[in-house]
């Protein structure tokens, strides 16, 4: 075993990049830390090295202390946190006493922060001027949504660091739109590791293992399966000199797992069912429109984040009351009062109300009961209809998603499971 | 500043607890390190002071380091991961010879191993009897559904190492069963620490910040802001030597908060805007509807993911497409033809439709341009058109959220806004 001092003192024994996130909140449990893994993401994707990841509170000693140790260690050192205006956001401070630097006043923040806070009618407080200090021979990262900028500085021969706020939203755009160019133009981006990431819908995480046991063993690409609420991800890695080499690799493989799952996988890298669905009917210049019980407006919800669904997406009924289902949807009371709200019958009413009423080609219809309460021995929680009524189409099924499930989660469930089968119908009918 | 040497031969310079998670999924950025988060909350529920958190990939030489380093920092290291049968489980043989301790193969654990697989219908391999060997003299935390057991075990004098699988429900169940008794009875659970969450909303944090000032100078408790999208959050932190002393100490800090930003708090700890909505319609037993433009049916979806909403939740309309708001809505044409879809008009007219179709007290209509088309240079993208109609109110207002917001960030301000002044007007109404 080496001493302390050993270990300590010998020289850059890696080089890449580490990950110091800093804010107390995080010490404390009170947040996730999503920004690390974000960041590593991009990492891999770059082909940057990543090595480790550290986490320290809003405290000067000990911060000051793991910025020194990964300057000893590291080429890169990506910061998060600690960038705001209130007394707590010590990075750029503690990063420039490290180093024995001063801080100056940088102009051009200033008058950006001016612009910004004006543009909301608001004034330059003293407390925000804190954010236009960086230390001296600094290069800024522009923060297009919020007002702190971040740093690229390298206080020694090589070893560069990048600061980068706390807010997710803000990072990822900073990060997209100026640390990528910096990063690659400076040669940090090397042998590069490609993902691409399968998602599949209708299947559990153990039948798909099932039908691919020998793609699971394979080294380079290789290939690993993730499960969340109501899909499995499969991911394909490879290493490689450049995307041509990464991509050639995992080609092959993609292929063969589409051959042995069918139509189950909907989308790539980070498409969406939503967007899937969206683009379907795009092509085939179809409209939609969705009537909503359990599910309280979150498949129109979905259906609306996606840029362009304006031209496909009439809108919908979120019949969450029983008087609705009759008024608007004009689902005939004795339906309900025969077959309950959670019905085929009632679903099918429902589909056909809102397709009639809104002149749309399909329309998605759900009734369920998300819990806690109001489940009975024949209608637990859980239980789910669900209609879809396309031009051709007219389909209704019921699932059980299982009444010791959350609320949230059968709400989750039932969105993907009813926009899967949309994608399955609307495929079909082609 | 100190030199490397320096930092590095310091003796420890602050007692508690690390977090050492290992595995080279996270920094690979494949998964989010949720078990960090847990541990770091249980630790604050013990009252054992933490200070760093840090993850290392599967190689033996950065782990052994990151170990040793460690052990001079801190009295408790916690690691995840690393401990099942396949040949990347390398922690308890790179624990025990950072210290130079021979691993002992224990007759216990492959017993309990043998037990467990037979169970199942399998025998013992050889790959699995690895999770037999611990450090000489360690002692054994075992595990209650997987197979790998971690292990407790000081190498030396004022320093513990606990290991943890990576699997979160065996690490929770085995911290739950065996670790917390085990850190309590050996005096390490001291003062303890609580937090409280205020969350506010209508106003920007540097603006909250420089109400505060007095505040986040103080120490005993302590006071921090954090901003996310349409949301501010204040946590109050104190240490104590229970609840009862904490809960003291934090009482006249809110309170004081509560008065320096009227009614600008919204909630406490784990409560959304969403719930204090719909408690606020339940104690008035009043109802509501929505029609959402640009939202897509979002603000419905939020109020129906609270248990019990549909008592006052009636439903919606989804007018997505502007024929909606005409058929549907009753939104006569000339009004949208003469201001457009995005007025004051047209969503005072979207709420008095919804208002009087669905025979509820209280209405809420929203039509806005999320982007990132459809802006022009007098309604530019981030233009948002609200109304709120009650018993006694009648309120309208635009929100210009800015053209470079995302359009998931324009539709998540515009649920939170609209929300929030839902919020106001029915406690202004009491």
């Amino acid at each position: 075993m080496k001493t302390s001092k050993e270990l300590c003192l010998q020289n850059k024994n890696q080089s890449g990049a580490e990950i110091l996130c800093i804010g107390s909140e995080i010490l404390l449990g009170n947040i996730v830390n999503t920004n690390s893994q974000w960041i590593a993401e991009q990492l891999a994707i770059l082909g940057i090295p990543h090595f480790r990841q550290t986490v320290i509170g809003d405290n000067p000693i000990r911060l000051k202390e793991a910025i020194f140790e990964a300057s000893n260690r590291s080429e890169i050192l990506i910061t998060t946190g600690g960038l705001g205006p209130t007394p707590d956001d010590i990075t750029t401070k503690v990063i420039a006493e490290t180093f024995d630097t001063p801080l100056e006043e940088r102009n051009d923040i200033l008058l950006d922060l001016k612009n910004k806070l004006r543009s909301k009618g608001r004034n330059l407080s003293e407390s925000q001027k804190k954010q236009s200090l960086v230390p001296k021979g600094a290069k800024i990262i522009n923060n297009y949504s919020g007002t702190a900028p971040g740093i690229i500085w390298s206080p020694k021969a090589n070893f560069t660091i990048l600061t980068f706020p706390g807010v997710p939203s803000e990072l990822k755009e900073m990060w997209v739109k100026e640390a990528v160019k910096w990063l690659t133009n400076n040669n940090f981006s090397k042998n590069i590791i490609s993902s691409k990431v399968l998602h599949f819908a209708g299947i559990n995480e153990s039948s798909l293992a099932d039908k691919i046991p020998h793609l699971l063993k394979s080294n380079n690409p290789s290939v690993a399966t993730y499960a969340s609420t109501g899909e499995v991800k499969v991911r394909i890695t490879a290493k490689g000199k450049n995307s041509e080499e990464t991509n050639k690799a995992i080609k092959p493989i993609e292929k063969e797992l589409n051959q042995l799952t069918g139509l189950k996988c909907f989308g790539v890298d980070h498409e969406t069912l939503e967007e899937v669905v969206v683009k379907l009917l795009l092509n085939r210049k179809e409209t939609i429109a969705v009537a909503e019980s359990c599910t309280g407006g979150a498949i129109g919800s979905k259906l609306t984040k996606i840029p362009g669904s304006s031209k496909i997406f009439y809108g919908g009924v979120i019949a969450y009351n029983n008087s609705i289902k009759q008024r608007i949807l004009e689902v005939p009371e004795e339906i309900i009062n025969n077959h309950g709200a959670v019905s085929k019958q009632v679903v099918e009413a429902m589909a056909r109300g809102v397709q009639k009423k809104f002149q749309v080609n399909w329309a998605i219809s759900i009734s369920g009961i998300a819990g806690p309460t109001g489940g009975s021995k024949l209608k637990p929680v859980g239980l789910v209809n669900f209609c879809i009524k396309g031009p051709e189409t007219l389909i209704s099924w019921e699932e059980r998603f299982g009444s010791n499930k959350t609320r949230e989660d059968i709400q989750k469930l039932s969105v993907l499971n009813a926009l899967d089968r949309l994608r399955l119908s609307i495929i079909m009918e082609n």
